[in-house]
């Protein structure tokens, strides 16, 4: 058995997505999806496309980049979009690590991070994050290598500022930096504006969470045009037409109404501090996040049990069974009245327990 | 410059996809999309996906492996999907091929066959058709590695049997054999009834031609489960949700309309027959095609000038400039009408030579 499978997959462990299970119906707080619809004008362009789909998409996927980059303040060549976020940060482990050029990233973030570089053969190493699960720079002094950093962090929801990122930049001018910003719509600082100052800084976002597009598929890469050119390399030698018509036109059609995603993210932060509050309340232990989950523990019930528990109850929330994490869950803010949900399960899990 | 580019990327030579020109109106013969639309009900069931886009897909694609389970009388286990049967080959390389197993193919194929082993770092080797252009399945006798072979080939539509297929199967247990079944569904025989017996054959198909869904990016993979279980391997540890909602629903409602496609072949297959005659009479020499394209050269003219030719006409055909094809030119089969074009202006150009 086996015979044909080459040694590379052979020792592969692959990523595990959140479930999404398809046997009843959860509040669904795992996967950091939006509770909100795409904007109104998405499903109409999706549907405009669907006419269209004998003929191949432009590989250049020109409208969607120019869109990008009008809606950024950058050039075309400054941008590149991809099957969903994580073909383009699979394309950056690819692109800017080799067997002398580890990657470098958190033991405690998004957990694909290993599994690109395993993938690809390449060296890696996790470096701690401090007690308080955030990440210090000063332990990457003097280690060779590209750092990815999610910014805020996965599952953490910790976010630093633009400046300390720069400061961090600038102390490393020969290494580069790959900023995974999945997660920065809900409150933190992009390094975007950064990246004419910075021919090593890469940044990758995603349209699944704050624009609503979990399910259509689109990432989008941003930096120096040589950086951009490399990525594109790995497009047109895997996969030309990677993000399809449907998607392209969603993501057009997304930028359209980014007034719409801007009420949806302050709304999603409104009821983030309010859920937090309340979990507080009931002496959870939580970091300060910027994203639009909250990672929690409580002293008195495991995160394993609680994710149990909640899932026994309808309420689907992440954990995630490492040494360091394993007290915790991740939950996914959704609407008010699911927090509710969420809350009032939570709390009668809390009183079953004494 | 490039300073932070792996040695990787900076050797790589992308695939060069077909012109999709956004320029000016042409009658597009050049990338083998289908003239026709996909299935009535392709748009609603895409239409109906697009509400649900907040949300992840299925990584499974429970829906869609069931579909094609179905419709293929194969279990779920024996079927894998991508994004665009262009995404499985790639994984294909990864899987069945590593240092000591080389991938063979021929030297004239799908251009991406090479670029695959490339961006791997995979050892290939290519073994030149004879001179009609058809494979001789003798000279891959005692040569090490796992085979690519599209059948019907590209550009050359030639396609072999299922019975000679088979025997070559049978001369090489030890090793593994990917058919490319792209275009298999323009008057040639499928391998997938085979994969039962078969523990080293790998069957891809692609739903961008005979089901005319090249802007949805769909293709599927079939074989042994501890094959399809490699490809998961991959998938899963790239980009669990390769296959987005909306191109999924799309492949479903496909599944559906078999009739409507059959039809469809029916007809591009009529009309290569009278394209093919036409040529003939012209004074071209072609190969026999199996596939929706015709692979066609003239005495009287060179594969380059003659496509440069008609695309001043606005007849967009393909060139591939390499010794053993500049003379040819590929042309897609499209609606009788837009074949009449291309043969009127195919025959105004020849007159203009004399």
């Amino acid at each position: 058995m086996h015979v044909f499978i080459s040694e590379r997959v052979k020792a592969l462990t692959p990523y595990t997505p959140g479930e999404q299970p398809q046997d009843r119906k959860y509040v669904k707080l795992n996967t950091n999806e939006s509770p909100y619809p795409p904007a109104p004008g998405v499903a109409d362009a999706v549907r405009a496309e669907a006419e269209k789909l004998r003929l191949y998409s432009d590989p250049e996927n020109h409208l969607l980049v120019a869109a990008l980059a009008e809606s950024y303040g950058l050039s075309e060549d400054e941008i590149t979009v991809g099957n969903g976020s994580d073909e383009l940060l699979n394309f950056a482990f690819i692109a800017f690590c080799d067997q002398n050029c580890p990657a470098l990233f958190p033991d405690i973030t998004y957990g694909f991070y290993p599994v690109f570089a395993s993938v690809n053969g390449l060296p890696f190493e996790e470096i701690p994050l401090n007690d308080a699960l955030e990440i210090d720079f000063a332990d990457y002094q003097g280690k060779r290598g590209t750092v990815f950093l999610a910014n805020p962090n996965a599952p953490t929801g910790i976010a630093r500022s633009r400046s300390e990122i720069e400061s961090f930049l600038k102390s490393r001018p020969d290494s580069m930096l790959v900023v995974d910003e999945a997660y920065v719509d809900f409150g933190a600082e992009s390094m975007l504006p950064l990246i004419r100052e910075y021919d090593n800084l890469l940044v990758i976002q995603t349209f699944s969470k704050s624009r609503s597009l979990a399910g259509a598929r689109l990432g989008f890469a941003a930096g120096a045009p040589s950086l951009i050119k490399a990525l594109n390399t790995l497009r047109y030698s895997t996969n030309p037409y990677n993000v399809n018509r449907m998607t392209s036109a969603a993501g057009v059609a997304a930028l359209r109404e980014q007034q719409y995603y801007n009420d949806n993210c302050a709304r999603i932060m409104q009821t983030r501090a309010y859920t937090a509050e309340a979990l507080r309340k009931m002496g959870f232990l939580l970091p300060e996040s910027r994203s639009n989950f909250l990672f929690a523990r409580h002293p008195a019930i495991g995160g394993e049990a609680l994710y149990r528990g909640l899932k026994e109850k309808g309420v689907l929330v992440r954990h995630f069974a490492k040494p360091r994490t394993a007290a915790y869950i991740r939950v996914t803010i959704g609407t008010r009245e699911e927090m509710e949900v969420f809350l009032m399960e939570t709390e009668a899990i809390l009183a079953a327990q004494t």
